[in-house]
């Protein structure tokens, strides 16, 4: 059996399950201290015999090759986590091989072993939430280079009719800081929920979307590219960003069907534990 | 021995070399047909015995892995090469094992291989010239996407004082739309070389290549960022690009030192057949 933690800055989902996805057994709790935290990931797998264990982790992570540290959380706003070891701590306490990799990654993983990638050879997956991060799928591999990448932090050109100057604490307008969830909020006063029927408010999320998918897809060439996370909640915004993506695209590189290319999920919140499943198996 | 054919756009240069990536014999000539092209190509080699065949292309060239015209020609302004199967073409005339890439990729190879990309695990190349285009070598291998990546058309913000409208027929203001030698040139109605002196120009030409190598970086996490090109004769550019870049940056991932991180190519113009040495070997 297969062990996989999608470890969340906010909850943290344990599971166990088979080679081909199929989840048995799981279950979630709320992130808080490491040391509580761990001793229910070990109350959950004390009930369970597993081989090998995944790990999608919220970051930054230490994915540097060869790094004493690697598998370490780093520098995150949430105090009792920095530069706390994870991956070594999880070895520790199951002595079975762990792969660990970020949370979009491991979605991307998810998806393309198991859910609407499983036909293509590369998924993108974005997911578009408090935070905007974005994981690299190529021939069954997570991309990986010095570090992880950090997309969500590309760099926009503002809507025309966008006043608001980016919530993003280092770079102010870039993809996270302009249309993120927080960055919603912060621009209109109210949760991007509450703003459904606000045309104008997904005109401008999905300009910005569009934008950043155009520079993804012009340095990455993914086959498919499925976002997810509570914003995409907002299921009128796929056509939007369809449309958007091919007007900037402009020609430029041939789209057989974008209704193909730009996708939501096909796992329905099990692209992460799958993916933890597929990470630990690939690895 | 290798075979080693940089496929420009207006030059062809045909090497033998080592896989030490020792060059042993060379010889160029401009692009003209593909018949009468190919003719002195095989005149090159007819002197040699050669074992294998690496070639740097101009695209956009098929990469995509298992199609039947893989290694063709696109759909370029240059008629006479459209569509043109050149991969295939040449393994019928010499039969041996042919690697093809993209001029940047091959760049990107040979740097990584032989140059100043020697010790470090991946190498981003940006050419700065007519057109601007980057290939990532990453462990050693060429990134491949579904196709090959078409880097230079990222998406920029304009800078504050230029009132230019791009010159990039698809997208108006994308990198290469606002920064390569032709934009520069419709810019200002003199060629880059001419204005060596007007700090303006390479302060804003600066400003888009830094917000490019902030989007590619964010995304890849390479570990070289090597720029050439003609442009990039404007030896100014480095520090100016590197200082932007910091800036753009602001502190949300951590550069060692910036210096060794965005530099000019080790290889001195031999970056190209080098590269088709290794692309060649390694395949
Ligand atoms: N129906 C919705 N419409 C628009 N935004 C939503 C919706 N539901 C949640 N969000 C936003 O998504 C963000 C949370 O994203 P989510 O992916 O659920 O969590 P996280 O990114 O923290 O893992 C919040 O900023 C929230 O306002
Ligand atoms: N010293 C220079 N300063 C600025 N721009 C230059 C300089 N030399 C060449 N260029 C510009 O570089 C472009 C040619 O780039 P190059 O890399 O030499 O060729 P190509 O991209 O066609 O292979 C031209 O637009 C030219 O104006
Ligand atoms: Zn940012
Ligand atoms: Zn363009």
């Amino acid at each position: 059996m297969i062990g996989a933690i999608e470890a969340g800055g906010t909850k943290f989902v344990c599971a166990v399950g088979n080679p081909d996805g199929t989840i048995l057994d799981r279950t979630a709790f709320p992130t808080t201290t490491p040391e509580e935290t761990l001793a229910k990931v070990e109350e959950f797998f004390s009930k369970h015999k597993i081989e090998k264990l995944g790990v999608g982790a919220f970051g930054p992570i230490n994915l540097r090759a060869g790094s004493d540290n690697y598998g370490a959380i780093e520098n995150t706003p949430k105090i009792p986590w920095r530069y706390y070891p994870l991956m070594e701590e999880l070895e520790k306490r199951f002595n079975v091989p762990v792969a660990i990799n970020t949370d979009v990654v491991v979605a991307s993983m998810g998806e393309y072993e198991y859910g609407i990638g499983k036909d293509v050879s590369s998924c993108l997956y974005i997911t578009v939430g408090t935070g905007i991060g974005a994981g690299l799928v190529q021939d069954g591999k997570p991309f990986q280079g010095k570090n992880h990448s950090e997309m969500g932090h590309v760099l926009l050109k503002k809507h025309p009719e966008d006043t608001f100057e980016g919530a993003c604490p280092s770079h102010g307008t870039c993809l996270e800081g302009l249309a993120a969830g927080p960055a919603i909020e912060a621009r209109y006063g109210r949760k991007g929920a509450d703003l459904a029927d606000q045309d104008h408010v997904w005109e401008i999320e999905a300009y910005y979307l569009a934008q950043a998918i155009m520079d993804y897809f012009v340095i990455l060439s993914p086959e498919k590219i499925i976002l997810g996370g509570g914003v995409m909640k907002q299921e009128k915004l796929y056509p939007m960003i369809r449309e958007k993506f091919m007007e900037l695209l402009n020609g430029y590189i041939e789209v057989e069907n974008v209704d193909e290319l730009i996708v939501a999920p096909g796992l329905n919140d099990e692209q992460g534990v799958k993916g933890c499943i597929a990470l630990a198996v690939k690895q």
